[in-house]
């Protein structure tokens, strides 16, 4: 299956989580196991091209693509969790939402300094939870390889606020 | 990497998330690539003994562990989320926790009538958040093959509250 064959097995619920809101529910290609193997084959050459030392993944639905992306490439994996989450020391980020703000926990014995680490989440909107996540993995003194996303929403400046970083994506959805 | 080996890959973490708890971090275990993968090994050979048609993972740390055994496997794959977050039409179960209760979501049309789903979670502690989920995929008139997770923490009565359902565990914490 090629990615843009995948593209059908998204499908759009109007107004949620809020009306107005077109939401890209990724639960169709969870469920096709031919459609979520060819993701995750997509997204593992995406990010095995860079040879990261690490896979990290942003909570929760950024874990059902990284984690086997992780398992795939032979990989650590790296939680990057909301806030409060993780139990060991760690580092914190807050970065700004539509309404409002949130913040981000990484251990802070997550990656050596120096460890390429490629970022996995589901969705690119406007990529501030991507650069919140970038931001946490270089406070660790490790480096950004990528990030790599399902799903891209253009029109919502994603790919433009993580200029400077690798961006894979498999799918493009037009935002308006 | 035998499964008992792997229990050296859990940390402890006293007083988490509140004091005189032992908090079990897995951190640790997925930030190591042979340890991650040795446990997705042994839970993916404990769900395919009991030839499961899904894999239903529940939110956020089962995704860790679930997704990767539904990706080798080539199985679909099943999030059961906390409420409010699944975006179509959704079955709810409240359950009780420690303290007061919370409530978990599925999709309505996630598992076909028939499926034999296999439920992953991390962590088997008093049963009560796999039972919910157990009872989710009754209701969608799908079996419960079997319920698989890393840790088992004996005492709290989790294996006990999920009598009747067949359950597979890596390793086991004493609990007192």
């Amino acid at each position: 299956m090629r990615p843009v064959e995948l593209q059908r097995y998204i499908r759009t619920i109007p107004d949620f989580p809020r009306p107005g809101i077109l939401f890209r529910d990724i639960t169709p290609l969870l469920g096709n196991a031919a459609a979520f193997r060819a993701a995750i084959d997509a997204m593992a050459a995406a990010a095995e091209a860079v040879r990261p030392g690490a896979i990290v993944g942003i909570e929760s639905r950024g874990f059902l693509f990284g984690a086997p992306l992780a398992d795939r490439l032979g990989l650590p994996f790296v939680p990057i969790r909301k806030e409060g989450k993780l139990p060991a020391a760690r580092l914190t980020v807050e970065y700004a939402l539509e309404y409002g703000e949130s913040r981000l926990d990484i251990h802070q014995d997550a990656l050596e300094p120096g460890t390429a680490a490629y970022i996995v989440d589901d969705v690119l909107a406007t990529g501030g939870t991507a650069l919140a996540a970038a931001k946490l993995v270089e406070l660790l003194g490790a480096n950004v390889a990528g990030a790599g996303f399902l799903i891209e929403l253009a029109g919502l400046g994603g790919r433009e606020r993580l200029a400077g970083y690798r961006v894979d994506t498999l799918m493009t959805f037009e935002e308006a």
